[in-house]
């Protein structure tokens, strides 16, 4: 029942000033709660505001859940494995079986959508829609197939294909969607573009024709040269993705050397030019779009937040606040485990002159707040200091300590790993690098013993501290591997030399730390790493296409093309289709190259959007098909090279450029400039190369000093650090820049305003929101 | 003498207000039309202001001394087919004679500008010591070439690499030294990028020789599969290049699925990752380069229209004014060409209140009201109208020019073109399409005369209508040609083909006119056009690299693949070399990529930038030289493909971004609003579509009403169109967006802070500039 109950907040009459405002309600508090947590992950469901529906809410949003959501996706996408053409082929019964298990979880997780949204919102949602159609669907193609089955006659399971659709229409992959709206807003340019350079792709293929045609000339297999239209353009659509260049040009080459300027300006034009619009068109529409997505980001988190408040707001002298004890209240719901000492230092922030209120403009910081990961450092003694301080304080223990804390240290260990790798690339067979491997791990045992000494092993083996945690398992396991290998070097099998293996590949991955050690490309990878989750977006993004394109190629292509490397037949070296005989599909050994099952068409298809050979590919099946075939391979180079592959590039670009312009947030400023202002404050490059405990020591006694303060007292010994540098994304950099456009008086254009210029969460008369303003 | 002559208009005392100031010497005048025209063309060479000087420096700056010299470096450029190894051999005497000759015009053009510019600052400028240097090197390495010939000895012509240096270091190639620039400033960022990418190339080139090496595999040839570290490696970089992909996998892909997943993640991080990462710094580099570079040069050319101010005004009431009379002298001196009806039209924009003086802010805006293009369109009637007028003015005649005028009849004419094409694409034998043709030509002959009949034949064959020329001359050459090809069929010849064949290709481009004609086309076209002027410059960039790369490539490849398509013997079929038997060179039939002549160098140096198969190339002349000779290749593909195609792919998207984000200039509205107020205006549509004829006499009513005004009525008649917009370049669109940031009564920055920002122009005590502020 949309708009039924009305935010408390709004209708409570102003409370006189300093008097003690009366106990709110628990819903209402589970409903600031439930809208700031909205603000805090960007979620942007409406939903019911009766205290059942939104006890439900908080239910469909625990990561249990959505965890359990994503498992059954997986599952599901994964049956194609065990499909036929499977990989590791399971009966139809267990297949369908699994699937009608998903369907059903995804039916469940859709009902309990219904019971939180409005009705009217939800069957206005075309994601709801589609995923109730494809339910139908899957099942209808499921019933149909498996009585086919039954009476042998082999049908298509084309609902597989649909699969994807779970995993993007579910409202938590928003980041999938956005990609996918993405492509969409920049189809109508791109097909202008895209229908000029089809022009001009036709346009040199007539010409081609009128020049090369009548010449007799034979390409290198024999066959004649440039005689046939429709050849001719599918060989300049390749030469476009350059996958045939210089081969294409060589007989006409040969015959004169003019004719190399036809091919130059083709290139120039199609490859350089045309390719560059390409990108220039997606990377604008995706700039543009993805401003205009972001700003609405901001303002709905800006309207979650100020219904939040309206609901907690109490009349403190003119102006309307929160009060301490419900704020603490609010965080405690939101972030249940929080620690007190964070919770502590938020508030310290957000009631900066400690009023026991929260304004306005302090209370709209929270969401941003919540999203800083702060992580508090408990610093503790070395427990060697505290069981024999004599030793470990004597002036031998002291100077190896002082001299593993040194730069040179890392630096001599960064020599000793490079060291390393060049014997490891040495021949392995001869006795002295296989002692000199002893070696080597004995000076990386020694290395890891020396920092515990030094350092507080707890500290050490800490939550963020990935690289000692990497470093001391792969020696553990170095380790064990070689003594293992050592003692059954008489009886060597397959498997212990696979193990081997990837110990090796790990401490080469050692390498990695020398990079992590050098300030400037320590910069270029945290940028990377930065832009890691949203990749990962464009990693699902991919697996969407991917997965519909290989469903789809494994229906048309299977069976054609067998890859056999026991026999020694002829058949085989024709990959078991005389159609491919002298092909250069088959001279190239690209047998293996199949639709036969998921795994490898997944292959297959990332060797065509590296483009190279795309061709022989595209021929090959074509050969063992029809020549209609090719089309199969064009659409995927078009959807998939031009469009996802743009898109990427003008991702990277983006979040590169972000991070370059941006520095630091305000509200991490903020955070930072407190965690200072309190001396709680602590350096990531402290925490590894000086002892903390001295520090500590002299800030303690500056806390002492100033005794006055009871609530400074709360947060001795208690270190904090900011951790969220590390992993902010483009779109938290995006976002912030607008939201630092916003003021907070600003009450922000309406929400029709806001919701228009984003067409995926269009909710005309959105109850939730409806009564914000 | 620098600073010995102070300008003039600096030290006279201010003239009484009203009274005719007294007459500029002759001197001044061209002084300031000097810094005028230099603040028009963009031209930052300080110069002597001595009357003397500055007629020297006019004449330097004239267009013949410009084009002679670009032509003696063509010629010097050129020289490079004519010498050994050479296209065209000619006798050593000969090209040393020609390039002497070049020689002495570069000395004498740098003794030209040695006169010019002040002493201090020429000795300053590195580019003329480098002009000197050069020609010095070039002459002793001529000298010793020459003496060795003499004895028999062959020795290298090394100096010829130098030649581009002449290209680049004269002051004309401004644009190609800020690409050099350009790529110079991303140096030390992309640098480490670099060094990250080819370090995670070595660890995978390490954890794949441990993956494979012992596994006993074997490539498609037969020869092991990655036992040999550099082997790897080489391997891998190419992979990044995608150039071997999927060739490289298929062993290990054929020995085990799961191995596929090293190539794949090796492929994502290398050529996605990391290749999108040098984009976004090159691009992120060119963006701030350029941008600081143009505002130096908006600056600049503020300061030189200020110069010309200063020299220029005379004192009216309390503000400084330059006359009218002055203003014509000046811009009669600036622009000789200038028509009367153009320089009246700049001066009622000047002028604006017909005050008879044009104050500062107007004069500054001088340079670029030059740098618009006006094309002054006479109106006159068709000379059929004025030879019969009762014929012309016919309902019949009226009929078939409204139907001309028509949209449709350009879309009945677009269809015929398609189906033109179509009929080019089949069979050319068939005498029905031999006929068909005939049936075409007579269309197309009709449609020139209807429209020649209709339009003003004047106007038609006007001096921007490219189109109409292109049509008709078309038209007329394959007219001629298949007359001609009618008559001699039966004694056919290849001369009279390969004339057909231009004049069906030449047919075909006609398909362009269809493109042109659909407006959201046209848009992407007119883009594209724009920024064809800057593309230039990266032709001349590119031009540079090659020329550079194929020289040393000729000195050090020459002659060791034979191409030779008449022989039949075993050894042709290798290329001529037997080093090259069975490699994938000679199977792929490259022989004719060789650097035996300067032509097939850049033919081969071209298909090296398109990557494909560039390995191939590689391991050809590393097999007839020594494995060293892939760095030669290695290094050509960082310098070609990781750096100036990159620098192209910014270019083409800062040029895509500019053009969207950017409308229309300033100055040009204020053109276009006083040629609408005016009522002079005419429209390009109405031009091709309309009858402007009607339109004038419509106009010229109104006209007439307003007798008052005298000057307006000189400028009766004559029709004015804005005809700029199609060929602003990426510069001028970004001078622009910093020109309408300075205010006109700010004085910028102070010249050394200006300077600073660009290296190139560091002239500290400039005495053109000193005095101005």
């Amino acid at each position: 029942m949309p708009g039924a109950r009305q935010p408390a907040g709004m209708h409570r009459p102003p409370s006189p000033p300093y008097q003690e405002p009366p106990a709110l309600e628990d819903q209402d508090l589970l409903l600031a709660a439930a809208y700031v947590s909205d603000a805090q992950y960007n979620r942007n469901v409406p939903f019911e505001t009766s205290p059942q529906a939104i006890r439900l809410y908080c239910f469909y949003n625990h990561w249990t859940m959505r965890a359990a959501t994503y498992f059954f996706i997986c599952v599901d996408l994964a049956l194609a494995f065990f499909e036929e053409p499977a990989w590791l082929p399971l009966p139809f019964l267990a297949t369908s079986i699994a699937e009608v298990l998903c369907l059903t979880v995804f039916f469940g997780r859709l009902v309990h959508f219904a019971k939180v949204t409005p009705q009217m919102v939800f069957w206005k949602d075309t994601k709801n829609i589609c995923l109730m159609v494809t339910i139908v669907l899957t099942l209808i193609d499921l019933i149909i197939y498996g009585s086919l089955e039954a009476v042998n006659i082999r049908a298509v399971r084309w609902s597989r294909a649909l699969r994807p659709v779970f995993l993007i229409n579910f409202p938590e992959s928003r980041q999938i969607r956005r990609a996918f709206r993405s492509i969409r807003n920049t189809l109508p340019d791109i097909l202008y573009v895209f229908l000029l350079f089809i022009f001009s792709v036709l346009i040199f293929s007539l010409i081609a024709l009128k020049l090369f045609g009548n010449r007799g000339l034979k390409t290198v297999e024999g066959s004649p040269y440039f005689t046939n239209i429709l050849d001719i353009t599918f060989e300049l659509y390749v030469l476009v993705t350059t996958a045939n260049s210089p081969d294409v040009m060589m007989p006409a080459y040969e015959f004169s050397w003019w004719y190399s300027l036809f091919f130059i300006t083709y290139i120039i034009i199609n490859t350089y030019i045309f390719m560059s619009v390409f990108l220039a068109v997606v990377y604008n529409n995706y700039r543009k779009h993805l401003k205009n997505e972001i700003r609405t980001l901001a303002y709905l988190k800006r309207h979650k937040m100020l219904e939040a408040f309206n609901i907690l707001k109490v009349k403190v002298g003119t102006e309307f606040m929160v009060t301490e004890a419900q704020w603490r209240r609010l965080v405690k719901l939101v972030a249940p485990d929080i620690s007190s000492s964070h919770l502590e230092l938020l508030l310290r922030i957000s009631d900066e002159g400690q009023k026991g209120h929260v304004d306005k403009t302090n209370f709209l910081r929270l969401a941003d707040l919540l999203n800083i990961q702060v992580v508090t450092v408990n610093i503790r003694r070395h427990p060697l200091e505290a069981w024999m301080p004599q030793v470990y304080q004597s002036s031998a223990s002291l100077l190896v300590q002082k001299m593993v804390r040194h730069r040179t240290f890392v630096w001599v260990y960064d020599v000793i790993i490079l060291v390393n790798a060049v014997f490891i690339a040495l021949d392995e067979k001869n006795p002295f690098i296989s002692y000199a491997e002893w070696l080597f791990l004995f000076l990386y045992v020694i290395e890891i013993l020396l920092k515990l000494y030094t350092y507080e092993p707890r500290a050490y083996f800490g939550r963020k501290q990935f690289w000692n945690w990497f470093d001391t398992l792969i020696i553990i396991a170095a380790l064990v591997a070689t003594v293992a290998n050592t003692t059954i070097r008489s009886a060597r099998k397959y498997s212990s030399q696979q193990i081997l293996d990837i110990v090796l590949i790990l401490r080469i991955l050692r390498l990695l730390r020398v990079i992590i050690s050098i300030q400037r490309f320590r910069v270029i990878v945290i940028t990377l790493i930065n832009i890691g989750p949203t990749m990962l977006t464009f990693g699902g993004l991919v697996l969407v296409v991917y997965y519909v394109f290989a469903i789809i190629g494994m229906e048309v292509f299977q069976g054609r093309v067998h890859f056999d490397p026991s026999s020694a037949s002829p058949d085989a070296l024709a990959c078991g289709n005389p159609a491919l005989k002298d092909s250069a599909f088959a001279q190239g050994r690209y047998c293996r190259n199949n639709f036969n099952d998921l795994a490898s068409s997944l292959v297959l298809l990332v060797e065509l959007t590296v483009v190279n050979q795309w061709h022989i590919i595209a021929n090959g099946f074509a050969l063992v098909t029809h020549q209609a075939a090719k089309l199969y391979f064009i659409v995927f180079h078009v959807v998939v090279v031009i469009l996802i592959v743009n898109i990427f590039i003008a991702f990277i670009l983006e979040a590169f450029f972000v991070a370059y312009s941006l520095e630091k947030s305000e509200v991490e400023t903020a955070i930072e400039k407190k965690i200072q202002e309190l001396g709680v404050g602590v350096q990531e490059e402290e925490m590894q190369d000086r002892s903390l405990v001295d520090n500590v020591e002299a800030k303690d006694s500056g806390f002492h000093g100033d005794e006055g303060d009871n609530k400074r007292k709360a947060l001795k010994g208690l270190y904090f650090r900011i951790a969220s540098k590390k992993y902010r994304t483009v779109d938290a950099l995006l976002q912030q820049m607008f939201e630092s456009e916003i003021a907070p008086e600003d009450e922000s254009p309406s929400l029709e305003e806001i919701l228009n210029v984003s067409p995926s969460s269009r909710h005309p008369r959105n109850p939730s929101f409806g009564n914000s303003v």
